[in-house]
């Protein structure tokens, strides 16, 4: 935990007290004494101080703290991602990684090589993953989740959802093996956001990159391994964010 | 798994008998049956098919197959690293993943925020890591580890090793958050090798960076947000790979 991050309903004429995970890893892994001062941020809202009026050290463990945020936090990237539903496991992974990054929305959808499954009850709903994307807010000091859209047709998002926020991007990319072009050739030379889709394991069929292509998106290589999906699309936003820096 | 790999002395007159998760998986996943030709790669060696002679398909699983091993595994990318070392559950899932992303040698160096405790012995040991290499060769298709070297002091490594293999790079680099220098500024307009240096949790001392810097290290900017070390080697690695692709 680089920022100890607070919910506004537990900031109370500018007091906060915490009694759970937060107040063990102040006292435990910050070391904190009264008078400390700790980095904290209010979720959805501004990055600050807590200044440690009170705790007790011992189970049960409590931390009371005087807090002013009022510096903004960091602005995300000019990145946002479509992703195939993985399984459960690697979404909480991507979700973690993908919100320290600072990704601003994550569109999910299905895709024929989606199990099913996965689009069970309570896998697919944003509360199930915001303690990941709490971690991942708490790892890069951030307090903006990104916003998380759960699509569960593929066609109904590519034909009719994706023409309405198409023209928010001036890139639309996805990555393929296969593909001989580099990202060079897809992004850049001006400045802009980028939506990229990243694929299910196994990769998207034929039929899903040409619905893709239709809506304008550019396909480029990243070489002949297969990767997992959260290896794939950490390593995606670099390739982007590096491509996008020649365009500054 | 994408590839099944065998052990060199597992092959013995083109045929081979697995009795563990190898044949549990090729029964239980991919649901082979006798006659099924799966891949397989023989460790430090070529890639092939594997054509299943005969099989037992409840507990206790059996799978014997013959063996024809004649394509070479796929290159590796033109990057090294060097990683200050983290603690051993990040340092496994670093090295599965930069084995899946084709690293061909791994650097891993002492640095003063380094916690002495994960140097002791058991921990640096290619050996104890071999599984997450191998489960990293399985992903994407590969037979070759990457080689992993264990440097437990900082200074001999950057002063007498780092300049006996500096002239193997064309561009030796660290990543810094507090850099102004785009990674552009870094690597290019020449193609070549890169050597990247990844500090620790907490990042590198400057007195560490000098270092580096006097050794001809260049460091570029990766963003002001703290990312966790995995995170942070596999983005990396996109950013390097997009850069070199410009040289082309």
């Amino acid at each position: 935990m680089n920022l100890i991050i607070l919910q506004r309903h537990e900031v109370i004429d500018h007091t906060a007290r915490l009694t759970d995970n937060r107040a063990k890893h102040i006292i435990r892994v910050l070391h904190c004494v009264v008078g400390d001062r700790i980095k904290v941020g209010v979720l959805h809202d501004r990055i600050g101080f807590g200044t440690i009026t009170a705790l007790q050290p011992k189970y049960p463990f409590m931390v009371e703290m005087t807090v002013t945020h009022d510096s903004p936090p960091p602005p995300k990237v000019p990145l946002d991602i479509v992703l195939a539903l993985p399984r459960p496991i690697m979404l909480r992974r991507i979700l973690s990684q993908v919100t320290a990054l600072g990704v601003g929305k994550v569109h999910i959808v299905n895709a024929a090589r989606v199990e099913k499954s996965f689009w069970q009850a309570g896998l697919v709903d944003e509360d199930a993953y915001m303690a990941y994307v709490i971690s991942g807010l708490e790892q890069a000091i951030d307090t903006i989740p990104p916003k998380i859209f759960f699509h569960r047709k593929f066609k109904p998002f590519v034909e009719d959802y994706l023409p309405g926020i198409a023209d928010h991007y001036h890139y639309l990319v996805y990555a393929h093996p296969s593909s001989a072009r580099g990202v060079h050739l897809c992004i850049g030379p001006a400045q802009g956001k980028v939506l990229v889709a990243v694929g299910p394991e196994g990769g998207w069929l034929d039929y899903e990159l040409d619905k893709f292509e239709e809506q304008g998106f550019c396909g480029f290589a990243m070489g002949a391994r297969i990767l997992k999906v959260d290896t794939a699309v950490v390593n995606i936003h670099g390739m982007i964010m590096a491509e996008l820096e020649h365009c500054r």
